[in-house]
């Protein structure tokens, strides 16, 4: 293939990490591509783990000094991978530095970050791109293509959860390396940004804006342990958080995210319904798409589970035979050859930081509402 | 059987008034009981229906005066399945009579009428029960039994909807004996008091008392032609509601009903998840309870779908043999079989008339809240 | 309702007895028909058992001796639901007597016997049913309607099974009252008779006839004790019967049933694959068809779980409202419904005893493949 | 890293080729491992799409001639993913030639060709492995683990299907490049040496040897055009092959495999029945298996549905988080582990040519069986 190099600096070695790393190498097998990313250089604070990580993942070089790494100029992008309250910085260097600019969601730990950084990528007029990666689940592209065709009609319900089960134990410590999203320091929020974030953009993606909210979050176990400090701490995050929507086209929304459901590891689910038709979806097997269709004979309508595998499915005709399913981490491949294919094109990729904004607005006014106990506007 | 008679007077011979006397009539043939339900009279206006129905039922008379029936003195039971808004005067003059007073589900059109009721009734000291037919289905009773228990452990979120789709056509109309549902003058409010009620119940009696909610509430379609009038007026009953609460043992809660969920039918859920283990059921495959056992094998953790129908299961030693299904009508027969043992036995039966005035302060907290924009104490 | 009685003389009053009494006393009240079944004697051997039963389901008389209940003129209708060994004696002398004869699945407990029954109601010309209740199952009759509409074309394909665990209890004794199903002598075979006859039957009835099958059975547990005797015998029946199938439409089966599946109370699934769609249906959830359908866009090809409790679904106008289940009795009731509308109509009802014999051809070629190692013709 | 080049000269570039290409490629991002193989070159017939591939994929070298490669010195590996009649007289010369030989499944087109296969690989020496990638899907690897650890008990049933519906279009031709698999010259057989040679592989591997089998086979479409020869020609594979099974240990079985069941693209299902426990998965939702454990309390006993996610199954620390799903392809990644890891310890790795010579065995008594029409031993 005579395609051009893309080089990339990776900020951030995480579970993240290894999911955009594994996605630049993987692209260009599965799709024919312009453009064809080069894993120039690793960047953290850990100089053994960076190393290791560099190491296994093919790394050209690794950096201890993210503001080195944004002055590199044989970097094209900075992927910054690292937790939420690192990203306003680097991202509004690396723009400055005319980079284009990858970012993992939430897009910043807060509304005032999250602002500055769209401000500074529309400044400096850089590609910029939020890896809110579940809109390129097929199943979920599929929705959205079954939602613009119009075979819902007027929405009425959009409802979405995302439930979880990993930090119910007491004994889990707050903030340190793999924990910092319970550190409301480094995270912002808890599962407001986390998980709910989730929720709220492909909410936004399929059915648009959110116009107002009222919410209640939730922390369960109060005080734990705090890795820098080594003393018990109150706990600043929410374990929960749930909240009612009315969207701009006049559905109503329910929105629930928690880390304690006891017996979900990652139920992220969505279900629209509207006044021709139904589509529900869950990350459990995201691999179907449930869809009622009212047009069907009365007397022969059920939901129908559709196996989203075959060459007519968004995306798959990259992958194997029907049947044959993909995973969790080809949704990050989708997202980098559609992000290829918008550098080679000249194109924005979706979603930017401003449509990732959008997300923010409505997060803020969720933990705002969970405060005053009033409707709060998204805006 | 040498089982004692004991003789109902019915008013209303609708869809509950059907399912109430299936109860009477099926409920010795399967449960040996110290007394037996006789048909002596159906009460209601359209003389030539109502003969139909006495007939094809098998009620000794009919009366077309409740006034008169409530006097009979060859009537031991009062039981009211008509409209809303006929249940507090017919439950008061019955109290008032010494009448046995049953009564469909919401108890009252409103909470005014509802503490009406309950005044009445135990001013009276007669027995009474309010038919929340739910309770009884196998599957929920054993999930209630799990629960106190106390396999569960501390519960932290309870999730429940009611979905239907069956009002989504413009044309069809509000009021008049069939859509009595849509006419804000009987049935007091749409789906808060018709749907959340049964979500509402089934919440207080498996996780005990809501503290406080905040609620919205939708009416899609904002005018339909009146039954009575034949003219176009607006809609005044809610098509959608939806809440979120928090109950008395800090467990946060979901709550939503809607008719205009295009492809649910009757699409009751609920979930529970605490500390050690989860619940979850659905009314459209009844006779199945999904339970996570945290304290299985790590590796071998899951969602067991329970088939509910083993001797061993609430009231199913009574039914067929290991696999083999019962249905919606089950219910109300084990609600008959239990009622007819708490006459035996002079224990109360519930849920009383003051256990379903606890839904009804909730109900009435919900739409409260849906005007004020507020949070609303449920008491 | 002016209909008229049809004295009905049951024969036994186990499971069967029951179910049969149900559909007896509930038809009317769901159904409009021109003939009531009056619950005139029941017959059985031991008095205590026959009196507790006559009085619990309302007969108006008992009979310890089936000939004379055969003999007596204010019967029409003899219902044989007794063991298998007794149904042909019964059978042929209710048809010398004139009487209706209804018949509990299987027919007989062998061939010869079978032949001989459809003989004596054919000579008598008396109407005649056998009771394989699950052709009235809603969604079983619903796949029944959608076949012979031609909407899956050609079928290539019938996959069945019946699957139970209740028999491997090594302590579980062969023959008396509750366990004749275990003797050999009273019930013929074990579940090729009681299990595959309800696969073999429905397989027929929705795609016609079996040609020719190759067959396998076991007896895991090799020895019981017998209750008669009190001795450790032999057991004579199969615990598990298997066989592959060519039907007359060049269709290929396979057909499984066994008391050994563990974790399956009564999982009968039958499944059938034509050029254009397929069908799919099981027990445990039996309010269920799903349905795939190839002429569906591609895309959104998927199968179609129809809950099928509409209104215009088979038999479900009589019931409740659409999204509430019935169960496993109803079946009953329907055969029921519709045995009283063809005798008011004169039309014969289906399956009559010849429709019955056509499935002991079928576990009689099946029972000897399973001896001979060779394909056998069912004919 | 420091691991060792393992030199991969691949045969074939179809859709097997580029999942073993994606195994090669990707395993030792994710596995600790002494070796790394690497991607000498790459053999076909077609030079042009040889070229493309190689390019693809990052082939050091392509190679027109299979001979020439097994000459190579600078190549450790052969794997053979060419058509099923090439595979005997490659392996056989790359044995010689004392390469490590990788086969993809059937081991070959016929019992000869695979007994000739396990010769030349033993009398060679040379570590030799066959790739039944499902037994790596790791629902699949922990049904093992609990059937080796005895939670089943004694095994009484196994039953096991592959439905497919690709090949029901009369249109498609038989042979050419993409279609080899539907002529006979090819590939053998049809849809036995296909898909019930992997319901063979994994059925032998959780429950032993098939002792003996009666199978019928069906070709639903007699004739097809040739690729080759332009014309019209009888059709010799099998469209659908079915079997019922004795294994050694006394269990019953039921196979079933087909390319004519509408709505099913890839529906590899097994089931296995024992004393204590039942399992069940299927390949649709492959990252699941639902287990039923009798010694479960008895009301609360259910199929478990477990989500095979967490870092204590099998195989899955490698990956993401709990509750994220990996797919089809990483089952060849898997096996690709456990040969590198296998190569550095000198252990043999399963299923080697041997092992796979068993499904050969039984493959061979099926079609024999279904010309038959008798039991025939598997030997």
């Amino acid at each position: 293939m005579t395609n051009r190099a893309l080089r990339i600096g990776l900020v951030g070695y995480g579970f993240m990490g290894r999911a955009h790393s594994n996605a630049y190498k993987r692209v260009n097998d599965f799709f024919d591509l312009q453009y064809r990313p080069v894993l120039k250089a690793v960047c953290g604070r850990n100089r053994d783990n960076l190393e290791q990580f560099g190491a296994q993942w093919g790394y050209e070089s690794i950096e201890a000094d993210w503001t080195a790494l944004v002055r590199r100029p044989d970097i094209d992008v900075i992927d910054i991978a690292s937790p939420n309250h690192t990203h306003a910085e680097i991202a509004s260097a690396a723009a400055s530095a005319g980079k284009i600019v990858l970012c993992e969601k939430p897009l910043a730990r807060d509304l005032t970050d999250a602002a500055r950084m769209v401000e500074a990528v529309e400044y400096a007029r850089v590609p910029n791109m939020v890896w809110y990666n579940y809109r390129r689940v097929p199943a979920v592209t599929l929705a959205k293509q079954l939602i613009d065709e119009g075979r819902l009609g007027r929405i009425f319900h959009y409802r979405t959860k995302f439930l979880q089960d990993w930090t119910m134990s007491r004994d889990l410590p707050q903030g340190g390396q793999a924990l910092w999203r319970l550190d409301a320091e480094a995270a912002g929020s808890g599962v407001t940004g986390d998980l709910l974030a989730h929720c709220i953009d492909t909410a936004i993606w399929l059915n648009g804006p959110v116009h107002q909210v009222t919410a209640t979050t939730e922390t369960f176990i109060k005080e734990r342990r705090h890795q820098k400090s080594g003393q018990v701490e109150p706990v600043r995050i929410d374990d929960a958080s749930a909240f009612l929507a009315r969207f701009d086209n006049g559905c109503l929304g329910t929105f629930e995210a928690t880390r304690f459901a006891r017996g979900h590891k990652a139920l992220y689910t969505f279900e629209v319904n509207g006044e021709s038709g139904s589509l529900a979806w869950d990350l459990h097997d995201l691999h179907r798409l449930q869809f009622f269709d009212h047009r069907d004979e009365s007397k022969l309508r059920g939901w129908r589970s559709i196996h989203v595998t075959d060459g007519d499915h968004p995306y798959m005709s990259h992958w194997w035979v029907p049947g044959l399913q993909i995973g969790y981490e080809h949704t990050f491949i989708h997202q980098m050859a559609d992000f290829l294919q918008s550098i080679a094109s000249g194109t924005p990729i979706t979603p930017s930081f401003r449509d990732a904004l959008a997300t923010e607005k409505v997060t803020s006014a969720v933990l705002k509402s969970a405060r005053s106990g009033k409707w709060e506007v998204c805006n």
